[in-house]
């Protein structure tokens, strides 16, 4: 295969950090990026050059080309941590062939891209291209942090943000290994389709009974584990009312505003804790047999249907710059970049 | 010994939990305690009757009697943790003997006080009776949670309420184990005195400059476990100004202010943790073994001098009503109740 000069890519603006804490909602993107016609990037020793297929949207990619993220932005750069895509450079067993990666040093949204050779996941041909662009971010976080919920010895769990793509694969989760799950949403509309999705019992935040409505649920089902993309106050009230050795486990923050610690107290006398999850630290400090052994579970709830991938919209490469906002506003679905 | 049919005891006038949370200070003892004269009560199989020689007041005392600690108050039960006393009935191989207890049936501000047999600790002669009175709540507590820094594997840790008896015997810790103390206090005119007993900084929480002086030297320190007995905004700016993986391990409300988590994304991406520590939690928890080598060094750090008690006040059981609230209010001691 044949490797042009040059690529088109979405390249970021700005280094490092920017000091806002906005949240992932965007409503332009040229302040952060740019499409820009680049050289396509060599890989070093280690390293291997992907042909992107199709490039995932997630949360974390627009906290960080918003300078939000926990890692800097590099100016120049491309930006876009996950995709799927076909090796054709550097040194790697799996030359030719449709791999997921997460990109360490050139990012997805763009022609090419760029990460360790070691990092490589290759996928079932039946796997299909939306559920393999997105198999790694939100897929890998739902089995790591349900291991959490599965360690806490209770039988059910609170999540938040539950009509998000993760909150979906969480559902399924519980309901295919019997730990009920709690789901907490915005809006009493997405109720019935969590609970098809498995939710045992649903939870509405704009709603002013709300508290009043979890306390039995909590006294009844006594969930451990609390996993929170939202860091608001709601979340902070929810974790005071559960039981005693609650885990209040963020790996998110939709909210804008600073959550009080109202109860202190319990952290000393309840034994409660207040912690956080990245999947980046958890890929750092999983065994490699371990992770094979998630990703193949990974694909097979794909292709058997426990899980799907609801796809919202899928952006040209070049219509990123103008459509990108309007597609992350659909609620119920993920978008995807298409070079 | 003969045993008294009655005897005075600082009865609780209230059960349960207030739902206040002002906090360990007192401006009269009134609404919550009465002197009164009750019967003796008679030790059950598994407890023992001690005749109180000296009993603590703990700033746990204070938000126990107000209906703020972690365990429900009992109505017409006599106050008071912790004391020494001599063993005067029940099943004991400690009968007639000097012991330091934790009293869990009947409280210690009484002329006896009862407590499971197995609870017992021991006094070397030469411990003083300060010493002995105070040798539970606060010595144990600064084992344990000096241990959790030791386990940090850090050089230093930070302390605040630094002033407080619990937190002198901290910073003696610290000194005498080569992790260096950062000690956090209120006014300016503490720093000296908490230099002389060991702390190798001091951060003073009434200066406008704090979190800029704190800078440097946590950049060049680098502590992990940050011991606080405050949970105020203070505290969590510090938490959060903390290098990775700081643990926030929080064992006092000396606050009534609800602090803000405003930096959310560090539990995420720099692993920070926000917990609790409860000594009746670490001795449930602990070996007997283990536990008896830890109450053998408090009893030779006592006796070596390496610890001191600071006595404040020891007030006669029948002046508490009127004298404790006062004594209370002295910033740079212990004080005791003498039946």
């Amino acid at each position: 295969m044949s490797i042009p000069e040059t690529m088109r890519a979405l390249v970021q603006l700005h280094d490092g950090y920017s000091g806002t804490q906005e949240g992932p909602a965007i409503d332009t993107v040229a302040p952060y990026l740019e499409l820009r016609e680049i050289p396509v990037p060599q890989p070093a020793a280690g390293q291997v050059l992907i042909k992107v297929d199709l490039a995932a949207v997630n949360p974390s990619d627009l906290h960080f080309i918003k300078g939000e993220y926990g890692q800097p932005r590099i100016k120049d750069c491309p930006a876009g941590f996950e995709g799927v895509g076909t090796v054709v450079a550097g040194d790697s067993p799996f030359m030719g062939q449709r791999v997921s990666f997460f990109a360490t040093h050139s990012g997805t949204w763009a022609d090419y891209a760029m990460t360790e050779a070691q990092g490589l996941v290759p996928c079932r041909p039946d796997l299909a291209a939306a559920d393999a662009a997105g198999q790694i971010v939100n897929p890998l976080t739902a089995m790591a942090m349900f291991d959490i919920v599965r360690e806490s010895g209770a039988d059910s769990f609170i999540l938040n943000a539950a009509g998000s793509q993760l909150g979906k694969l969480l559902i399924g989760l519980g309901r295919d290994y019997g730990i009920a799950p709690i789901a907490v949403v915005r809006r009493a509309e997405q109720a019935d389709l969590l609970r098809e999705h498995g939710a045992a019992e649903v939870l509405i935040t704009s709603d002013e009974d709300m508290m009043a409505n979890a306390a039995p649920i909590l006294r009844e089902r006594k969930p451990r584990i609390l996993l929170d993309a939202v860091g608001d106050q709601a979340t902070a009230d929810l974790f005071f009312a559960m039981p005693n050795r609650a885990r209040w486990v963020n790996y998110g923050k939709l909210s804008t505003t600073p959550p009080q610690l109202t109860q202190m107290g319990q952290l000393i006398f309840q034994q409660k804790v207040i912690e956080g999850f990245w999947l980046t630290r958890w890929m750092k400090d999983t065994a490699p047999q371990k992770l094979g052994a998630v990703i193949a579970e990974v694909q097979e709830r794909f292709v058997s249907g426990k899980w799907q991938t609801d796809v919202a919209a899928i952006v040209p490469l070049a219509d990123v710059m103008q459509s990108l906002p309007a597609a992350t506003k659909v609620v119920d679905g993920k978008v995807f970049i298409k070079p």
